[in-house]
């Protein structure tokens, strides 16, 4: 993958069959409705193909659910005077693929010379509309070079498309017109229904005659027309998507719609589209002058967050791996909140409400689970779905033995999570200022999950001790520890906010506040409660040293030198395996740090300096946690290490576009996208807010000479540029 | 499911879908080569469609490998006047479907007026064709009765096909002529190589137009026509399939035949077929004169066996649920051995020995298990499927709480299989006189399982006695037993055989001794080991009471009065839980019946008094396991007992036919199949060897006038007859 001097367009100038599942990764279209990889029309062995749409999620063995891969709108297939286009046979003349960031349009360029020897130029272009969730559309334009003869293009839609081998969906009708076909059905589980339509529009120097095959499950249109050396033929095909989590009756919406699509104009539609990019654009663009690999990169990353984000939907979040690949299988994690959800938070507040809305709607699945835990309050799930239920796969097959069974224990006890969502919300308000949503839907998630801490921490006996066992935190290279500092730290900060959301409502909403601690029945010897609990919490701190201890019992672990494994291809548990992993200092990613980096104001420069310190030479930075290194990048330009901050945000920066951890097939890495967006913002321009605002304390990597973005605080767009 | 007076027909009189599935098992056909469900050939919402291909296993989550779905040469489909036919709208006017068991021949009449009120006549054939195991064969004929319009019919191969919603296929190419389709892919994971071709042909008073749907995975031909009222539209569909494993290039032997079966004839195919059945039964039949419900039974239970047996392939078992269904994914067990064997050993030892040869393909994998499990020789594995391999599942989700896992025990523990097979195996040498195959193939399979329970066995220090400790027996309401009696008495007898064979070969076939001795590395010291084992292994044998332990510590279980808990739908195991059952002396099946069946010449006759007195009353019959009633049949026989014999034996002969167990729809019970053949002849006729040679001791159910079979033996037909 290589940038343009534009600074907006991902070109890939060869074909790679040995890259090809990661350039469907890094080529995903989508307009936050939807998502699709950016696999070739025609199709190609090894491909893995998929769309999918925000919240059409379906059962499935071991992971519970995942989303279901829909019927597919890119399905074109090609004959050239009776010969099968394809990148699998013939021979590649030339080609180029270009993601062009700006207008989200993907764009194929290829020469192409039959098996048989006719040359021909193809022009792939495709996109799915930002101004019209509902449309997306795909265009081929050809020229024979050196032949004539008849040109055929066939356009289906497949019922039978899967996920990696599983069928989600059992066709129910299906029909085709002269140019139209349309597919309804739903999922086999969860009985989501889709309807998915298509016209298939071609000009041709002669008449085209089209022809339908009524096929059940596949509904395909062929397309036949002739052509002369040097004469273009076009193909459109435009396809809309309705489920009933939109609407009542999908395909009532889909036939209404393909009255219409024969008719319209790519130019039209696309620039509806393009100025719907523009605006998202204006408001999230991050200008880096002097470093073009970063100001591509970090585009890159801000288009992957657009592409995935609800615009209209308030009961979907984002998963871990966007809309882009199978990774996780579209589960929520922290990610979002964490990682993710700042971006949105100062950008575009109106996807951060919908985002945490999810949350809110998911309240009920939390304390569900907190119930079924023996606790109080909401304790949300560690990956979540369609709804807010827990679906952490519990047992996996072993990876090298199929008949042993690994248990994931991360739904169980990975339990920071909740305080985490109170935290985004908490951010969101205080950033928004929305407090019709604080009083509405945030307030009670805070709660509850205050409410969640204070029935979770132990009591010491005899002691004025409280301590949070047997859990994960965010480094997972070490499981069933206690006092975790990250979740310690989060458990108090949540519980005190709970009283600050208290203190706020009964001022400035005291009838939603009553009427809010009655549903919830919270009394003032719980609230009495809470306090002890922040009071008498364990946080690891040594004010003498000033050094904090990630969990209890981690300075006695075995300290590895890890540049003494240098170099290496895998992750230290890879290298070492989980048991013996769990037994060193090694860390996944370093909580401390990360608990000092969303709660600033709690500790002082010194500590972070301290900590800094000690936990940086003993984190996996290279395979270990792909969330690590955003947030190593904002420490270090804390620490004022330009060169460190810059190699760890250049190690996020080329995760999905370089596959420098070898996952990239699998999907966007969503929360280093999101952290990435975070470490321009607070790390290299330093923005902070102070007594008197906003403020900048730059820490610019060297080669950088500008930095401009735009942030949105109370309702106001506040720009900033910053100059070496 | 009613019979026919003739004997020979199973019919249904109207079409119940409450009861789709339960008719798809019924109304399978298979010639030895694949086997189809009963599926409506239009489809039907709800079915389980599949066309099973012996040993065309791919691998799959949980279960590891299945048997898989070939693309169905059943699809077709039919528009009359433009409305399509199907029993899921429109009304049925009269319905009938028959299995001609004599022809193996489906055959459904359907009188169907459609939703806009046409009338219309239909009559379905198929067959698969036992004279030519590559070709199958569906027809329709159609009379329009109060309309005239165009008849389309639609024939396709689809490479989607999928086991419950898995796909194990991928395709490679396809192509279409006028008449012909044909698809060329392969499993997934297994990369066995499949190609299919048809060629549809329709006879119509109007001229047929076909067209070709070359919808990428689906070849579809449509044939259109036109008729008037009470004109005849005839079409066939004629399916040829060739795997890699039948030859190199599968599609050239299809394209090959494709050739010609435009123009083959309905009635001499079907000709050959009914002659290549004729002689099956001439051979197979057992006649029941006075009770026509357990005369078609038996024969439905025979056909089962006969359709799933492979005729030219030695390198394949019978899956437990034989080729008709998902249950147990095509999995073989001992059913085959101890169940089904000895139907194919006395009628057709030509089956019986493809059978046999494919345990002795697997001795590599039984002594890769043994190995793995710390002992010599040959462990067979529980369940075994393409290879020899155990592809017992370890962990399946728990059937209520799906973030659970339940441990199955039977691939590490049920060990009584490889004496099982050795058992079988004797049964052949001895019925057969096939020297041959003792000489190359069986003595090794019995000899490296002699030498597997040597070693398998524990020694009690300081005792002259062996165990074998931490066992599942055939009884699999009890783990984790020690010293199961079936286990330990058929060790013994495999070890005892070990010898025979040895006499045998030494004194018939010493060179190959010699060769095989060697071979197996088998020294005088290790045989004299063996002999120790047989002379100390536990045999818990009480001479005074006669009465004998199901396994150390059975008696003292809790015993239920099952009497008590009548009635009962479920099985005593789903009723108190897995854990409880364990505690109590409830069986699944009788261990201790079923050796004294096995090895009748071992324990005098009182013993099998005592036990059979013992042990019936403690025995889950209507819910336990579907092995046990036809054994226990055999054993009421041998007490005199007619009435409860014929209870037993009625309740296996209904097994699928009345769905008694409620689990039809996953598959024909192909044990309870066998052992009802069994049950007819050794128990009811009593069939015996003695030293004058065969004799009948008959014990004929009330109303039963005559029985008459035949067997084979040394080559030799003989034909019993039995008349009260």
């Amino acid at each position: 993958m290589i940038g343009e001097s534009n600074g907006w367009s991902i070109k890939e100038t060869s074909f790679d069959p040995g890259r090809l599942n990661h350039g469907e990764t890094v080529f995903t279209i989508g307009n936050g409705y939807l998502g699709s990889r950016g696999v070739l029309e025609e199709g190609y062995p090894g491909e893995i193909r998929s769309t999918f749409l925000h919240g059409v999620f379906d059962d499935v063995p071991i992971v519970f659910t995942e989303l279901a891969n829909a019927p597919d709108w890119l399905e074109l297939e090609i004959y050239l005077a009776g010969e099968r286009f394809g990148l699998d046979c013939g021979q590649i003349l030339a080609y180029e693929r270009t993601l062009n960031l700006k207008d989200a349009t993907l764009r194929r360029e290829v020469r192409w010379r039959s098996p048989k020897g006719r040359t021909t130029r193809l022009v792939f272009e495709r996109f799915a509309s930002l101004a019209d969730e509902h449309l997306a559309g795909v265009r081929v334009s050809l020229i024979p070079e050196d032949y004539e003869g008849t040109v055929e293009l066939r356009a289906g839609l497949n019922v039978e498309a899967d996920n990696l081998g599983l069928k989600h969906w059992e066709g129910i009708a299906q029909g085709l017109s002269r140019q139209n076909a349309w597919l309804n059905c739903q999922t086999r589980t969860t009985h989501i229904g889709l309807a998915a339509g298509f016209s298939l529009v071609v000009a041709a120097p002669e008449q085209v005659r089209y022809r339908r095959w009524d096929v059940r499950g596949h509904p395909t249109l062929s397309a036949i027309s002739h052509a002369n050396a040097g004469q273009a033929v076009t193909a459109c095909k435009w396809v809309t998507y309705w489920t009933t989590r939109d609407c009542k009756n999908p395909l009532s919406l889909v036939r209404r719609r393909l009255n219409g699509l024969v008719r319209l104009d790519w130019e039209s539609a696309h620039a509806a589209h393009c100025q719907a990019w523009q605006q998202e654009w204006e408001r999230c663009d991050i200008v880096i002058e002097g470093d073009p690999e970063a100001q591509l990169a970090v585009r890159f990353n801000i288009f992957q967050l657009l592409t995935a984000a609800p615009r209209h939907d308030d009961r979907v979040n984002i998963g871990a791996k966007t809309l882009s690949g199978y990774g996780y299988r579209g589960h929520s994690f922290w990610d979002t909140e964490i990682f993710m959800l700042p971006f949105f938070i100062y950008t575009r507040p109106e996807i951060a409400r919908n985002l945490l809305s999810y949350r809110y709607h998911g309240l009920q699945g939390a304390r569900r689970k907190a119930v079924e835990n023996g606790y109080r309050g909401a304790q949300y799930p560690w990956e979540s779905a369609a709804s807010g239920e827990e679906v952490t796969p519990t047992w996996v097959p072993h990876y090298a033995d199929r008949t042993r069974q690994i248990r994931i224990w991360t739904g169980d006890i990975e339990i920071h999570i909740s305080a985490d969502i109170s935290y985004a919300i908490w951010l969101y308000w205080k950033t928004s200022r929305d407090n019709a949503f604080l009083i509405e839907r945030g307030a009670e998630v805070i709660l509850e999950t205050a409410r969640f801490w204070a029935s979770r921490v132990e009591k010491v006996p005899g002691l004025k001790r409280f301590e949070i066992n047997d859990i994960i935190g965010p480094d997972e290279y070490h499981d069933h520890v206690a006092d975790n500092f990250y979740t310690n730290a989060m458990a108090r900060w949540n519980l005190r906010s709970a009283f600050t959301v208290i203190e706020w409502l009964k001022e400035n909403a005291p009838q939603d506040w009553q009427r809010l601690r009655r549903r919830l029945g919270l009394k003032p010897s719980e609230l009495k409660a809470w306090q002890e609990v922040i009071d008498q919490i364990f946080i690891a701190y040594n004010p003498r040293t000033k050094l904090i201890e990630q969990f209890r019992g981690y300075f006695q672990l075995k300290d590895v030198d890890l540049t003494s494994l240098e170099p290496r291809q895998e992750s230290v548990q890879a290298l070492f395996g989980i048991e013996e992993t769990n037994q060193t200092q090694v860390l996944k990613q370093p909580d401390v740090l990360m608990l000092l980096y969303l709660l600033p104001d709690e500790f002082d420069y010194e500590t972070l300096q301290v900590n800094y310190a000690y936990y940086t030479p003993r984190t996996d930075h290279t395979f270990g946690s792909s969330l690590g290194p955003s947030i190593q990048a904002i420490m270090a330009a804390r620490m004022g290490d330009k060169t460190a901050a810059y190699e760890h945000f250049m190690r996020a920066a080329r995760a999905d576009l370089f596959d420098v951890r070898g996952n990239a097939g699998d999907g966007i890495h969503g929360a280093s996208a999101g952290g990435l967006w975070q470490a321009v913002v607070f790390g290299f321009a330093g923005l902070k807010w102070t007594e008197t605002g906003w403020q900048t304390r730059p820490c610019l990597p060297p080669g950088w000479t500008r930095v401009a973005f735009k942030i949105m605080h109370n309702g106001q767009t506040l720009s900033f540029e910053i100059k070496k």
